[in-house]
């Protein structure tokens, strides 16, 4: 993060809440304690407010948008859940968009920001085409990605390690001696498919396996896809022994798949998810996963979006979250009846 | 439903989307065919496009609100599933939000239809306020509830009968032998939590079995506070042998605690969530629930809207869905281990 001084510095550094410096700087009644602290942190750093982001703010809507493409997905409500009150303690309502990964939709989304129905937008965008680079080009008001966007992009950008993520559930399946490890992808022309999909070769290289193309399945990022997608893998591999799957919803449908073939999880077959979000602990056997920092993600994107609303015209910044493996019962066993 | 024609009745007549039947009365190009249906059906049904409404509509948004208390439980999910396609086809694009149950976020996002960032507005709100009331009175746009309003309040509204829900899972716990049948329920002071509060009774008391306070516990509608007042029941109650939860996310909540307690389900307990959501397949053991009609329930609080949105001016309409008992392992006993 850069050094220049913005809310969130000046409230970390006074040890008051973001709304209660931006109630300070914007004149509002708070208590003296508070004021005097925000007041003199702000000269001590310099902070100087942006007179043009000021003007905006007076016909702003206060509200800021969160485009996903499915609300049915946990990963992103764990995002919500800490984008939420951020935007919230900051004066700030939250909108919601869930765009079933479509373009189009995306598209008018951030459309929907010159018509200033929203202050500012966080998305997370599974494809990045040509019309959402223009829009984000044009865009009179900021946008933070989740996600990857190519260099030079005008946006802040928080992204995660999915790559060693990979690397550390496959890994880990090596590790248990498993040797025929079968992944279930989504979509290969996505962002996060592309991904999974070298990284998952790279991890087999890394540890001497041969890639075997029978091994891969594509579906969707949805629970039904990923149960068909598993079904046909299992038909193909009747042997395989473990099962990468490239979110939790298609570990959820890959589960559903090998209980109805009578494979036991995780003797016969251990099974890894991706996202660690709330189902691998409702799936049963409790799901072993690879969570990508969802939380961290959401917190950083509304920190990013708050300080580019606070003061515009600094350089775009990008924040990287590291991702961690969380091992359960789908692949250790200890759990399992 | 009334007898007035609508585009959703012409759509219907016509066999053809709500979304032709718009485009042909907005003069919008169509097959030929697809038109000379749509005319003919609107003239033998007497419409007349309600020209306020088209006033309106040339400031429109093209946004429709959803507001619901959690996006985490997806009862509202399958709700927005059925909602959303319906829209998009009409022309409009959801947009979403969680709030919290909060009396004063939830007026807040009404007070955001007279802002004209959404031309309606769906909305389920856990306690009608008097907030509530007076902003549904001076709405100057649509506004569908799902969920119980007094009488006389100038909304659309889609409701289900709650009680007879209640009653039908309580029957089908008695009808396995089970007589300590404890309930977790969420606040009493909102709409389900009284409703579900006094079905729960009266049930009992149609069975001939006494209400025993120590069996009712009530937290909140999620799995944390759901697992704590079960937990809370459990400990007061050691010998219960059937538990109901107000909703799934509670029940799985009460699973948890359940497990951890060496409790075997359904052979020591039996449990019941509502609402019928996919959680309830995702659950171990499977998760015997009422569906509530959500999908139903969604279908019909669009159809209301976007009648509204087409002919403004008619009575206040309310539809009414049945529950119905869907039963699984974690009350039957087949499918557990």
């Amino acid at each position: 993060m850069s050094d220049e001084p913005t809310i969130t510095t000046i409230a970390r550094r006074a040890g008051v809440s973001i709304a209660s410096v931006s109630r300070v700087l914007n004149g509002l009644p708070t208590r003296a304690e508070t004021e005097r602290r925000v007041m003199s942190v702000a000269r001590e750093l310099g902070y100087v407010p942006n007179s043009a982001a000021r003007s905006l703010k007076s016909r702003r809507s206060n509200q800021i948008g969160f485009a996903m493409a499915d609300i049915g997905n946990p990963v992103y409500l764990a995002m919500v859940r800490e984008i939420q009150p951020m935007l919230k303690a900051a004066g700030y309502r939250l909108v919601l968009h869930s765009t079933n990964a479509d373009a189009a939709d995306e598209i008018d989304v951030l459309r929907g920001l010159g018509e200033r129905y929203i202050d500012g937008l966080i998305m997370i965008p599974l494809r990045v085409t040509d019309g959402h680079l223009e829009m984000f080009a044009a865009a009179r008001a900021p946008i933070v990605v989740i996600g990857s966007v190519p260099e030079g992009t005008p946006v802040d950008n928080v992204r995660v390690d999915s790559r060693a993520g990979v690397r550390l559930v496959v890994q880990h399946l090596h590790g248990l001696g498993r040797r025929r490890i079968g992944f279930v992808n989504g979509p290969l022309d996505t962002v996060p498919g592309a991904a999974r999909s070298a990284a998952y070769a790279e991890a087999l290289e890394t540890l001497g396996l041969p890639y075997d193309r029978n091994l891969v399945e594509v579906g969707d990022f949805y629970r039904a896809d990923g149960a068909r997608a598993a079904a046909r893998l299992l038909e193909r591999v009747p042997d395989l022994d473990a099962l990468l799957c490239a979110n939790d919803l298609i570990a959820l449908g890959a589960l559903d798949v090998l209980r109805r073939a009578g494979r036991r999880v995780p003797e016969d077959v251990a099974v890894a998810g991706m996202d660690d979000t709330d189902l691998a602990t409702i799936a049963w056997p409790p799901l072993t996963s690879v969570s990508l920092g969802s939380a961290e993600r959401g917190r950083a994107a509304a920190e990013l979006l708050l300080d580019r609303l606070d003061r515009d015209g600094r350089a775009p910044r990008t924040v990287t979250v590291e991702p961690r493996l969380v091992t359960r019962a789908s692949t250790m066993g200890e759990e399992t009846p």
